[in-house]
């Protein structure tokens, strides 16, 4: 992204990308290549863009980066000079201090084409499969294997639902019984005691007892920015483990930026170092990058990020932007909330109509700003999460919001006398007014 | 709307709805009463919520208003005071002068329940249909209607394209192509010059010598406010044909409001009247009426309608805000287009992919601002549209709509790097750039 954009801006600049592998995976693809997809290959990341735009690519392992020389040094010894650097190293999957890890069967969320290859036929010929983590990843994981008949699968989390980092109560329960529903077993309130078994896997035994046999075990906990590189440059590294830059994406070093996963982030609401590591932030910095490369005076900037995201289980799309309750409250905020519950049609008795749930979080005292929304429902709720993370990026009013003029139909949307959003708008004022 | 509104800001308001009839219909949903409602009964307006605010509901047809006494008289003779009077009178279907218009069995998109009835018995009886206008309505129903065995569907457009006044040309074409395909005769850029037949309707004949055998012709031109009321009252008609009203919703008549189709729009962009009729606008009008109702301080208003509008032709969502570029070349705005077109989904392999086009119209010069957009493609379109509906109603710079973090997901949306609004904001800006 910020190749082909650096390119786009002046058609003149010399571009290439370094990277290690031939092909490239598309992140958020992975949990869909086993079914979905059914293989790696359809996973990839097309390189047509970066090539019909001029960009070289380059494909090995960058060992060193020299800022005094301005060069990077490249495994087979070759070093190449820049003028200007952009990081995009990203993130590697967090391994657990869990007994018994190191085990044949273990397998991480590796944005890696040959290892994914791999880890698709290791996966695909088990029988029980055990994921040892609940949020995005490891439900996405859950619903993509419970479609595949003959595989048993069981979930770990060790709070209290699956999704609890992104969603409250009500909207992390619907999710998780959407798996529960398709046979997926769910282990939540409990950490992992040992992986065990003798040079593979045999199975996971949890802190309070229970034991799951497993063939294979897919650890879904996390990822860690992939700051390696960063450090052959001397770049200062956050408490939260990223690349520090600023709103530019400039990092201390002169002409050294760095974006995606590697970089720290800062939440736009709190106003704070918030480590999200999300493709779509990753694209609006790659941009952010690419037209500050070589400005005098930088333009464009990211005032920090909001956290939009969304995921599908089992037909329910489930999506949040900025905080839960559950964070407001243990941020100490002064907010209200205000909910809506609305058929995505109308009338409702047309076909294929289901139901849209909307909570919002809004910060008490003028200008009343949303600071965090949940959705879930229908597939829509994908595209209504971005109304919100709109309201929320502008600090834009819930009294303004109310007023949103917004297109309805039928066969699309909620009918405009109760469009949720707007509804749940109302709602809001009402308990603001309630409380004042 | 109103009436609920304002109940739910003072319970202790006594609040009546006066109607002609026992069942209200819901507009939008009149197309879909012959096939996928399968009667009109299922199109009926719930009195739920009215019930449980404890609105009471008077059926009548109001005869008269008289300001100076403040009461309203009902046809049956009583007379009924009022402290503020909220008129949402709606609209009237358009009556062409067209010869032969009066026969039996020409039909009119009347939001009235015994009328659909009886239309909707007549219609399914009838084996070639002819629809005279192709906007929304004539084209929803075209759609509905080809989707019935045995029912011959020819539509008529005086237009290039079917609703060519809210959308471009390949927009237009697309819709028009989906009921073509279908089945449907559709006839464009052609007035009908007569509608034939003894006393029933037998055929439609076009200024172009086209005869079109016909047992049935729906008028779908369009709608004009009802104001008769409003006449009686006194109050001021606006050029365009609908109650003038301030900001607040307010009429020239003291305690009057007036909201919905009856009532004047403002164009926001344009800042000059501009009659909008769509549900999503009375809806809002609706509240902000409520909220001024009692107030010293009006403190809600309406800046101006924007139109967001969407519709649905077998399958292909079509969403429009603000201009469309025909409009703002009209206008003599000056103004740059931006455009993209991105799969659904991420990556494009998956299941159910379908292509989202995206056409935004931006204004030149600082702080180029979006005044118009067209989205088509699948469901998720009828959303989007609201995501810029809300950047035209803010308006929100196209340097900063380019900046918007969004939530994707591979089942939900596009992808991060090309989402689709993202990637025509990019495209508009590099056409600002080009033409500076």
């Amino acid at each position: 992204m910020a190749a082909v954009t650096a390119k786009k801006n002046n058609p003149n600049l010399k571009i290439a990308l370094i990277r290690k592998q031939d092909k490239a995976v598309i992140p958020c693809g992975i949990p869909y290549i086993y079914n979905r997809l059914n293989s790696v290959e359809e996973n990839i990341m097309p390189d047509k863009s970066m090539i019909d735009n001029g960009v070289e690519i380059i494909i090995g392992k960058v060992t060193k980066i020299s800022p005094e020389k301005k060069n990077v040094a490249i495994k087979n010894g070759k070093e190449i000079k820049y003028e200007k650097l952009i990081l995009a190293t990203g993130s590697n999957p967090k391994k657990p201090p869990i007994s018994g890890i190191d085990k044949a069967g273990v397998w991480y969320v590796d944005k890696d084409f040959d290892y994914l290859v791999k880890m698709r036929k290791a996966i695909l010929s088990s029988r029980q499969i055990v994921i040892i983590g609940g949020g995005f990843i490891g439900v996405e994981l859950a619903e993509e294997l419970s479609n595949i008949k003959n595989l048993k699968i069981s979930l770990v989390e060790m709070l209290d639902y699956c999704l609890m980092m992104n969603f409250d109560q009500d909207f992390a329960q619907a999710g998780q019984q959407k798996l529960v529903d398709k046979g997926v077993k769910v282990f939540t309130k409990v950490k992992v005691k040992e992986i065990g078994g003798d040079d593979k896997v045999e199975y996971v035994a949890l802190a309070d007892g229970e034991k799951i046999k497993a063939d294979a075990v897919i650890i879904a906990i996390g990822a860690q920015p992939n700051i390696e590189l960063a450090k052959t440059a001397g770049l200062t590294i956050t408490k939260q483990g990223a690349i520090e830059v600023d709103q530019f994406m400039k990092t201390g070093q002169p002409d050294i930026l760095a974006i995606g996963d590697c970089a720290q982030t800062k939440d736009l609401i709190a106003e704070k170092d918030c480590h999200i590591m999300l493709a779509s932030i990753a694209t609006t910095e790659a941009q952010i990058a690419a037209d500050n490369l070589y400005a005098l005076e930088p333009q464009n900037k990211i005032s920090g990020v909001v956290g939009a995201f969304s995921t599908s289980v089992h037909g329910l799309a489930l999506a949040a932007v900025g905080l839960t309750e559950n964070r407001a409250k243990l941020a100490e905020m002064d907010y209200v909330i205000g909910q809506a519950e609305t058929p995505n049609h109308h009338p409702g008795k047309l076909p294929r109509t289901e139901k849209i749930t909307v909570k919002l979080i809004v910060e008490k005292g003028f200008p009343n700003c949303l600071i965090g929304a949940e959705i879930m429902g229908p597939d829509s709720v994908g595209e209504m999460i971005n109304i919100l993370s709109l309201v929320v990026q502008h600090k834009i009013s819930i009294f303004d919001l109310k007023n949103l003029q917004v297109a309805t139909h039928p066969l699309l949307t909620a009918a405009p006398t109760v469009y949720p959003i707007v509804a749940a708008a109302q709602d809001a004022i009402k308990n603001i007014e309630n409380e004042t």
